[in-house]
C-alpha cells in the first residue's frame, strides 16, 4: 500500500478527466510511493481508467455534480458537496489524502479550501502562490491573486510561508525574501511597505531579507522569495506571461522567416528544444493557496498532461516537507516580536 | 533656419555627452527640420562637436553645473537654476524650445519639470508613459511611476492623456482603452476601479474604452492605451522588460549550445538579426510625463545613441502635434461630465 495519498479533481480543467488521467500516469510513473483518490463521476472515470495501470493505485469516489470553470465562489461554495472539487479537498481535511490537486476553477477552488481547512493560527489572509522561472532557477512570488491588497501584517506573514515555501520546493535551507516595490533604495514606496520592509528586517523574527526589489529582479532571480500584495502580484505574472509569449512569437517568426532560416533551425535543432522545454508552462504549473490547513495545489485550467503531473510534484513534495510547522514556528515568533506587541497594544 | 527647436540636456545619462551627441546626430540626420538648444558644459560640448555637421544646426548654452543620477529630486530642486536639465527644461518654458529631452535622472526631471512647466489646468497628477511593444504593434501605458497611487478622477484623466497621446505617437485615430485589473469581469478589483471603469463609460467623455484588460493583454496588444497607477505600471513594465531579459538569454544558449546549434543560427542570420531589432530596448526608448504645459521626454539613462535618437522622436513627434489641445478638450469634457459634478458637490 502506497503511504502518500493524493486526491484528485478528475474533472476539474479545460480536458478533464482526460488530462487529468494522462497526468496522473506521468506522476504515478516517476512516483512508485504515492497512491490516489480519484474523485469524480464514476463510469466517466472508470471507462477512462480500463486499461491504464493507475486503477490499480487509485480509489475512484464518486460526485454527481462538477463545479464549473465559470461558476462564481460563492454559489459553488454553497454548492460544494457532491461535486468533484468538494470531495478532493474534502479528503484532505478528513485527513483521507495530504494534498489535493484540481485544475477546476480558482475562486471557488479557494473558497471551498478556505471554508473546508481553514486558516492557520496567525494567517489572516492565505495567499496564492506562483513558481517563476528565473535566470538563476526557480522563485516563489506570493500572493498571485488570492486578495486584492495586503497590509504590513499580511506581508510579513506571505514572507513567512513563501520561506517555508521555498524551502519544501526549492531545498534552499535558507531563502532569500524581497519585497517588490519601485525603487531599491529604503525610502521608496508607500508607508504599507516600509513598515513591512521594517518588521522583515527583525532579526527575531529569522528571516533572509535583501530588502526591495523590483519587476526586472524577478526573472533574474534575485532573490528565493518575491513577496507583494495580490492585485500587484497578479499583474506582475501576467504581464511576464504575456511578454515570453511576444518574444517566443518573434523567435518563431524570426526561424521561420525564409528558407535558409528554417535550414538554420533545423540544424539547431536540440538547443530549440532545450529552449521549447524551458519556455513550456507546464513545467512550472501548480500554484499554492498558503495558510491552510491543509494543501491543496491549483493547476491551470489549460494545462497539458505534463503540466497536470508538475501540479502533482508539487503536491507530493510540500505533502512530504515540513512547511506546515516551518510556517507555525514563522508565525509563532512574528507574534512574539516588538513590533507586532507595539501594534496590537 | 529651423522651425522645430528640441532643447538637450547633454551631460544626462551614464555615457553624456558622447551617447547624447552621437543619439543626435543619428536623429539629425533623419530630420533636417528640427533645431537643437544644447545644455551643458561648454567646453566639453565644444570639444565633442568639434567636427560634426550637428554644430551648424545647434545653439550651445553653458551651464556649470550637472545633476547627477543619484540626487534626490528635492535637492536636485533647490540648484535646478544652473544646471544642464534646468536649462534644457527651461527652454521649454520661455517658449525656446518646442519639448525637451534628458537622459538624466528621472525623479530630478519630474521634479524640475512639473515646477517649471505646471499641470495642465484639470490635471492633479501627472503621469508617466511607456510605450509598449506588442504583438500587434506599440501599446501606450500609464501611469508607469509618477506617483504611487492614483484614484478614480485621476484615472480617468490618465485614458484622456492616454488616448491623445497615443494618436499623436501612433496615429491611431481613435485609440482603445483598457484599465489594468485581475480580471476581465465587470465584478473584478477594487472599488477605485470599478467607479472608474464606470467613469470611462460615460459616452459625453468620449473615450473609446474596452473595459478591463490584465497583465498578458498588454503585451498582446489587446488595447492601444492601458490605465493603471504608477505602482503597478511600473511593476508591470519592470516585470516585462526582466521577463524579455530572460527569454533572451535562453534563445542565446539555445544558439550556441553546439556546434550544430551555432551553424544553425549562422543560417538563420537574417532573421536573428531583425530579432535583434525587434527585441532591442532602444527601439522603444522615451517615456513622456504627461499632464504638464510643455512637453518633456526622458531616456533611459543606459541607453546607446539610437536609443537615444528614438526618444528624440518622440520629442518631434509630440511637439508637432495637437496632443496637448486634444488633452485640454478632453479634460474640458470631463469636468463638464455628471460623474465628476456629482463628486465635486
Amino acid at each position: 500500500m502506497a503511504r502518500l495519498i493524493l486526491s484528485i479533481d478528475a474533472m476539474g480543467g479545460d480536458n478533464a478527466p482526460q488530462v487529468v488521467l494522462d497526468g496522473l500516469d506521468l506522476f504515478a510513473a516517476r512516483r512508485p510511493d504515492v497512491g490516489f483518490q480519484i474523485h469524480g463521476q464514476r463510469d466517466q472515470l472508470m471507462a477512462a481508467l480500463a486499461g491504464r495501470d493507475l486503477l490499480a493505485r487509485c480509489e475512484v469516489i464518486h460526485h454527481d455534480d462538477v463545479i464549473s470553470m465559470s461558476e462564481k465562489p460563492s454559489a459553488a461554495l454553497r454548492r460544494s458537496k457532491g461535486t468533484s472539487m468538494g470531495g478532493a479537498v474534502g479528503a484532505v481535511k478528513t485527513g483521507a489524502a495530504l494534498a489535493a490537486v484540481s485544475a477546476g476553477n480558482t475562486g471557488a477552488l479557494m473558497a471551498i479550501s478556505m471554508l473546508a481547512l481553514r486558516k492557520m493560527e496567525g494567517v489572516h489572509r492565505p495567499a496564492m502562490t506562483a513558481i517563476w522561472p528565473t535566470a538563476r532557477g526557480r522563485s516563489v512570488v506570493l500572493d498571485v491573486g488570492a486578495n486584492l491588497d495586503a497590509d504590513a501584517d499580511q506581508l510579513v506573514t506571505f514572507a513567512i510561508m513563501g520561506a517555508a515555501y521555498a524551502r519544501a520546493v526549492t531545498g534552499e535551507a535558507n531563502p532569500t525574501i524581497g519585497l517588490l516595490n519601485i525603487g531599491s533604495e529604503e525610502d521608496k514606496g508607500n508607508d504599507t511597505l516600509k513598515l513591512a520592509a521594517e518588521r522583515m528586517r527583525d532579526p527575531a523574527l529569522g528571516l533572509n531579507f535583501k530588502g526591495y526589489v523590483e519587476g526586472n529582479d524577478i526573472s533574474a532571480g534575485a532573490v528565493d522569495v518575491v513577496v507583494t500584495d495580490g492585485f500587484t502580484g497578479n499583474v506582475a505574472l501576467k504581464t511576464a506571461e504575456g511578454t515570453a509569449r511576444l518574444v517566443a512569437g518573434y523567435v518563431r517568426t524570426a526561424l521561420t522567416s525564409s528558407w535558409l532560416s528554417k535550414i538554420g533551425a533545423l540544424l539547431a535543432g536540440r538547443g530549440l528544444k532545450e529552449l521549447r522545454g524551458r519556455m513550456d508552462p507546464s513545467s512550472v504549473n501548480g500554484g499554492v493557496l498558503l495558510g491552510l490547513n491543509g494543501v491543496v495545489v491549483k493547476s491551470h485550467g489549460g494545462t497539458d498532461a505534463a503540466g497536470f503531473a508538475t501540479a502533482l510534484d508539487l503536491a507530493a513534495q510540500l505533502a512530504g516537507s515540513q512547511y506546515r510547522q516551518e510556517v507555525a514556528d514563522g508565525l509563532a515568533r512574528l507574534v512574539q516580536s516588538p513590533a507586532v506587541a507595539e501594534a496590537v497594544t
